[in-house]
């Protein structure tokens, strides 16, 4: 059972542009953290911005490659026995379930946020200039996402807090097994709990 | 000293294409495992025929591309306490000590198996089509390759076995107090010898 408690994962959260994921994938990470678990972020939008992600486009060639390069690095982590929080749009069903076949142990989270909501939430102006015309290839505009059919866990951010969303994915890795809290990790809940109490956050 | 021991930190084997990078770094791997060390071994060559390495050739520009790929790799592992072990023909000097400075815990071990004695080992027949001019750009031919100036190991695989070069990194890691056996590590060594003993291996 120590064993069990400490096998490495994938949490994978897919959704449109400005759904959530980001934030949802830090919260599900901090609360690992405070479990004791080594966890890695990867969000998408960001490793564009790095040698990783350089010089990749938006065709679905390159949105191909930029989201096995998400699940190489996962393979990397979770065989290591790091937790990988990934979250990026990927938009296509057969990549998503490409994925979860070969990296075994993994949460497909969807961040359902309607069109509309995140529109709104959007602060890229990426949005806006797609409905606009003046960008070119958007998913959810002219680029086509396909929700997952049978998700692990659903979060629609317009309608409930990223903390709610985020205890229910813990949820369902609780049930899995994949992360029961042993003794040090009592010891590191307790200490969550009470730097919560006092205002203080990871 | 209990933490100290199991400060995660980088190996960056540095060196001309068949000078034995890939056979040192393997062989440094299984000695940390066989201590209970979690531990990624990244081969620039084999990374070029994944999604990570698409699509880059081998100008100067793409190089410093692969070789900085290799680095957020390895700072992806290190933070999360899995030590990295890079085999990467790496050849400019300023990238390296650039790469040392971003990635902190780093040792830098220079592969320094002369040329004559790559070709001779060389499987592929890389140097002979460089040598041929039947392919461009190859480090040690018609690209430069920079030694480092003050590696902290040297291996030469023409002079000295793999497990004698491997054997003396591991001295270096010792020294710096980054993988002092604890008393888990002892029972993974007494293991370890075991299996040896029996004629098994990792």
């Amino acid at each position: 059972m120590a064993a069990a408690s400490k096998t490495a994962f994938t949490v994978w959260v897919t959704g449109l542009p400005a759904s959530g994921k980001r934030a949802l994938a830090l919260e599900v990470a901090r609360l690992l953290r405070a479990r004791g678990r080594a966890v890695e972020v990867i969000d998408s939008g960001r490793l564009r911005q790095t040698p990783l992600g350089a010089s990749l486009g938006f065709s679905r060639d390159d949105r191909e490659t930029n989201v096995r390069r998400h699940a190489m690095a996962a393979a990397m982590l979770t065989r290591n026995g790091v937790v990988a929080v990934i979250s990026a749009v990927s938009p296509y069903r057969s990549t998503r379930d490409a994925i979860r076949a070969e990296l075994g142990e993994f949460i497909e989270v969807w961040a359902s946020t309607p069109p509309d909501a995140c529109k709104q939430r959007d602060t890229s102006g990426n949005w806006a200039r797609a409905l606009a015309g003046e960008l070119k290839g958007f998913t959810g505009v002219d680029a086509p996402y396909q929700a997952p059919t049978d998700p692990s866990a659903v979060a629609n951010i317009a309608e409930e807090s990223v903390e709610a969303a985020a205890a229910r994915v813990l949820g369902v890795i609780d049930a899995r097994g994949w992360s029961v809290p042993d003794a040090t990790d009592e010891d590191s809940n307790r200490l969550a709990e009470q730097l919560q109490v006092l205002g203080y956050s990871d």
